[in-house]
C-alpha cells in the first residue's frame, strides 16, 4: 500500500468522479475559533466518498472477473458506491446489507441495479455471509475498507484536499476524518504524507464506537463491545482493519470522539451555513472542528463530510437543534 | 452590456469566488426523462449567485467611492452578496430589506457587517428609500439586477455552465434559470451566446409572479399585480428590468411557470438526490426540469439552483413532500 496506488486510482477515477468542493463560511469559522475548510464529499456520486473506493476496485478487475461480478457488504454507502461502479462497468453486483440500514440506502442500492441481501446486524456475521456467497458464485469480494484498492480510491480525497487547501493558502492543518474501519482515514493519511507533509489526518468517531481512537492511543488494535444502533450508522465498525490500522498508527494524530447530539448539531449548521446535506456519520468531523476546538492545533482546520445519505426524518431531527 | 464585461467580471471574481459544481443523479434523470445537469450555485459564497454580481460591482468601484460605501435593496440574497463583497473590500454597506424577508437572510446580512434598514414590502417603495439614502450619504447604489456590472457578475455562471457542460459532453440544451428581475437569466444568456451557441437560457418563475414569462410572450415588458407573499421570496419582482429585458427578449426561449408545491417537491428531491440545500425560489428551475418535461426540448437539460438561504421550518415543509 503506497502513494503510487493512490495516484493510479486517481487516474482511473478522474474521468468519472467529481472533484468535490472545499467549502467554508465565516459563521462556522467563528464557532470553530479558526479557519475551517470543509471537504464536501457528500457531493460525490452516490452521495459519499465510497464511490471512489468502489470505482477504484471495480475498474481494476480483469475482464473475466468483471463479467462474473462483485460482492460487497455494507451499511449502505459502500453498497451504493460498489453498485454504481459495477453498473457503469457492466458487472453484476451483490450487496449484503444490515436489515436496519437506512431505508434510503437500501432502496438506492437496489435502484442502482444491485442484488441486495439483508442480514441481522446483531445475530449474523456479514463477513461469513459475504465469503460464502463469493465462493458459491465466484464473485470478487470488495471489502468496505481493508482492501488496498479501496484504500487507494479513498486516498484520492487526500490528493484533492492537499491541492485545494494549498490554493486557499493552507498547508498546515489537522485534517479531521469521519472514521469507521479506517479506509478513508488511512488513504487520506498516505496522500497527505506525500503531498502535504505539514497536514496530519485525525480520525473522528461517535461516542461508544471509538475503536480507532482507542487503538491509536494503545498502539494496538482495540475493539468496541457490540452495542445496539447509533445514528452514525455509516461509521459503526467493531475495530480498525489489519491494513488500515498500521497506516493510521504510523501517520495519524490522536482521534476525537463526538456525541450523537454534536453530530446532529453539526448537520444543522452544515445545512444552514454550507448548504449541503450531511448524514450523522458524515458530520462527525465537522462536529469535532466546531465543538472540540480545544483538542485541535493551528490557525486552520480541515474537516471531511464523508456522506449525505440521510432519510428525511433524521434530517428533520437534526434541524430541531437549530 | 456585452460579453467582454462578463469576461472582465470573471477575472475580478476568480481569485475569490467558487466554481460551483455541476451535479447530477441517475434518479433525477429518470424523473426528468432526460439527462439533467444541475448548477449548484447555492454553494457559492453567501449561499447564492448574488455574491458574483455584488463582487463584480464592489470590486469595480473607485477608491473614493469604496470608502464612502454602497447601498443595496434586496429581499436577502443580493443583500448578503453585497454585504460580503463590501466587507472584503473595506467598504461600508447599507442594505434596505423587506421586513418579512426570511429571518436567516436578515440576520446573515447584519452579521456580514451591513447596516440593515427594514421596510414594508406592501406600503413602501424600496427604490425610493434606496435613492434617498444613497443621496444623503453619497453611497453608490448597487441595484439587484438592472445594473451592467451586476449582470456581468451573474453572467459568470453562464461561462462556467458552458465549460462544465462541455466537459460532460453536453453542448446542446435548454438552460433553465430561476428568474426574478432577470439579472442572472440575461447574464447567462449573454455568456451562452458567446460560448455555447447551441444552448438557450429560459427563465423559470413561480405561479402568479410570471412577469418575465409574460413579457417574453408579449415582446414587451409586462407586470404582475402586487400580491401578498410567495414562498419563492428570492425571485418575486413586479417586472423585468429595462436592461435585462431586451437581452432576454433577444436571446431567451420561452419561460416556464411552476407552482409553489412543485418548488417544494424539487427542494426535497434536491436534498435526497444531490445532497444540496435549495431555497424555494432557488429550486424552481429544477422543478421545471422535473415536472414540466413536456415543455423542454433535447436529450439533456441544465438547471440552475440559484440559492440555498432557507429557514429550517420551510425546509421541513419541503421534506414533508417526500
Amino acid at each position: 500500500m503506497n502513494i503510487d496506488m493512490i495516484h493510479a486510482a486517481a487516474e482511473r477515477i478522474k474521468p468519472h468522479g467529481r472533484v468535490t468542493p472545499l467549502l467554508s463560511s465565516p459563521f462556522l469559522d467563528e464557532i470553530a475559533g479558526r479557519r475551517l475548510l470543509v471537504k464536501a464529499e457528500c457531493l460525490q456520486h452516490t452521495g459519499s466518498f465510497k464511490f471512489r473506493g468502489g470505482w477504484s476496485a471495480v475498474s481494476n478487475l480483469s475482464e473475466a472477473d468483471r463479467k462474473r461480478g462483485v460482492i460487497a457488504y455494507s451499511s449502505g454507502n459502500h453498497a451504493q458506491g460498489v453498485a454504481y461502479a459495477a453498473r457503469a462497468h457492466g458487472a453484476p453486483a451483490v450487496v449484503v446489507m444490515p436489515a436496519d440500514a437506512p431505508a434510503l440506502k437500501i432502496a438506492n442500492t437496489r435502484a442502482l441495479g444491485a442484488e441486495v441481501i439483508l442480514y441481522d446486524r446483531y445475530s449474523e456475521d456479514r463477513d461469513a455471509i459475504g465469503s460464502t456467497l463469493a465462493n458459491e458464485r465466484s464473485l470478487t469480494l470488495i471489502k468496505p475498507f481493508d482492501d488496498p484498492l479501496v484504500i487507494a480510491g479513498q486516498g484520492t480525497v487526500g490528493l484533492e484536499i492537499a491541492a485545494q487547501a494549498k490554493a486557499e493558502g493552507v498547508t498546515t492543518a489537522d485534517v479531521l476524518v469521519c472514521c469507521g474501519g479506517g479506509g478513508l482515514t488511512s488513504g487520506i493519511a498516505l496522500a497527505l504524507e506525500a503531498h502535504a507533509p505539514e497536514m496530519r489526518a485525525r480520525p473522528v468517531e461517535p461516542e461508544d464506537y471509538d475503536d480507532v481512537c482507542l487503538s491509536l492511543a494503545a498502539g494496538t488494535i482495540q475493539s468496541n463491545p457490540p452495542r445496539s444502533g447509533n445514528i452514525c450508522d455509516a461509521i459503526i465498525t467493531p475495530q480498525p482493519g489489519d491494513l488500515t490500522f498500521p497506516i493510521m498508527n504510523r501517520l495519524c494524530k490522536s482521534g476525537i470522539v463526538v456525541t450523537e447530539n454534536e453530530a446532529l448539531k453539526a448537520m444543522a449548521l452544515i445545512f444552514q451555513r454550507l448548504k449541503v446535506v450531511a448524514e450523522p456519520g458524515g458530520a462527525v468531523a465537522v462536529a469535532a472542528a466546531l465543538f472540540h476546538a480545544d483538542k485541535i492545533e493551528g490557525d486552520s482546520v480541515i474537516a471531511v463530510i464523508s456522506g449525505g445519505n440521510v432519510d428525511a426524518p433524521m434530517f428533520k431531527r437534526a434541524l430541531e437543534t437549530l
